[in-house]
């Protein structure tokens, strides 16, 4: 029998959206569980570790966005063909928490000035030598006409793309200078399964 | 025949400790190579993604810390009985690295005042929530007397122990008020192969 999943988060892509892409491509059913915000402080002493994301697998509880999202990759046959091409998934999926890592200062920034000048050092210069990686990593394989890992798609695609949208939310031409990503990030929102995700998914600010 | 493993880093524990833990528990042969300080600027540009640690396997290479000590812990056995279990040890891996955050301002700071009331905040209070979830989650699995997950070591229990050995060369009574955490951190040091490695190993500050 099918197991029975629960994501739970708060009403937001965030962390939860490259799991929700995952199960959304494998065509799985589960409950899409969006806390709303005033009820997380009673919440949170029964969330594992305390943090949301988590994933519930009959009721059985896994924590990390990353680690629920990468076993449910595995669980629906989404983190390539072998152990080599699962541990590059991984590094590629590390790469991208690596390039995200100036958000947080921007995230918790109060005064308008310095977070608009935070924004504009991300996305003009921080996240620039990670695009290029990435440009990089996909023109390797399948001269950058395919997916990042073998022959079709991995979560890793699904982690690089969300959280691309997210910084092309900031920066709309943020892709121009790297048409393979470009074309690569379109390549994955056309997906069967993502399409009808993107379309139907509740529209939240983050 | 056995893949000829290389592991590239600075002379330093830090990011590829774990990696070492989980080869010498496997009693694998590899390269530990340890770049010289001077020499990585001119190295950087032939590291994938720009980066280390790597590893090498059989001369193709595979970046990130997590990512290449999850993969030589998979090859090995170590990352217990099912996806399952390797779920909720990636889950625990990732935990720690939440809990070693603050550790990136501290290592940056130069003021040494300062650097030192960040080391107290950080050893008296930002940490103390992570090692009372270390200890639950512990005591969870066979009352605490074993290892984080399922019936043996798995490397979450390495990436555990080598986060907290360097917390305790900052704070040496950070354990005592955590018994299961402090007689798994000795469990662990006692493994045949981590034993001898932690015996033999250079002697670096990090």
């Amino acid at each position: 029998m099918a197991p029975k999943y629960k994501l739970v988060y708060f009403d937001a892509r965030g962390r939860a959206e490259p799991a929700r892409w995952v199960l959304a491509y494998a065509g799985v059913d589960y409950e899409d569980h969006r806390i709303p915000k005033d009820q997380w402080p009673t919440l949170k002493s029964t969330a594992p570790f305390g943090q949301v994301p988590y994933l519930e697998v009959d009721g059985k509880p896994l924590p990390q966005s990353l680690s629920l999202t990468r076993y449910l990759a595995r669980q629906h046959k989404l983190v390539g063909k072998d152990d080599w091409e699962a541990a590059q998934a991984d590094a590629l999926v590390d790469y991208v928490q690596d390039s995200l890592k100036p958000l947080m200062a921007i995230f918790h920034e109060q005064d308008e000035g310095k977070k608009s000048k935070l924004k504009e050092a991300f996305v003009k210069e921080q996240i620039q030598p990670y695009l290029q990686g990435l440009e990089r990593k996909l023109q390797e394989n399948n001269n950058g006409d395919g997916f990042f890992i073998g022959s079709g798609p991995t979560w890793a695609d699904f982690v690089v793309v969300v959280a691309l949208d997210g910084i092309l939310g900031m920066e709309s031409t943020l892709l121009d200078k790297f048409p393979k990503l470009k074309a690569h990030n379109q390549r994955v929102h056309e997906l069967k399964g993502i399409k009808e995700w993107i379309a139907k998914r509740p529209n939240t600010p983050m």
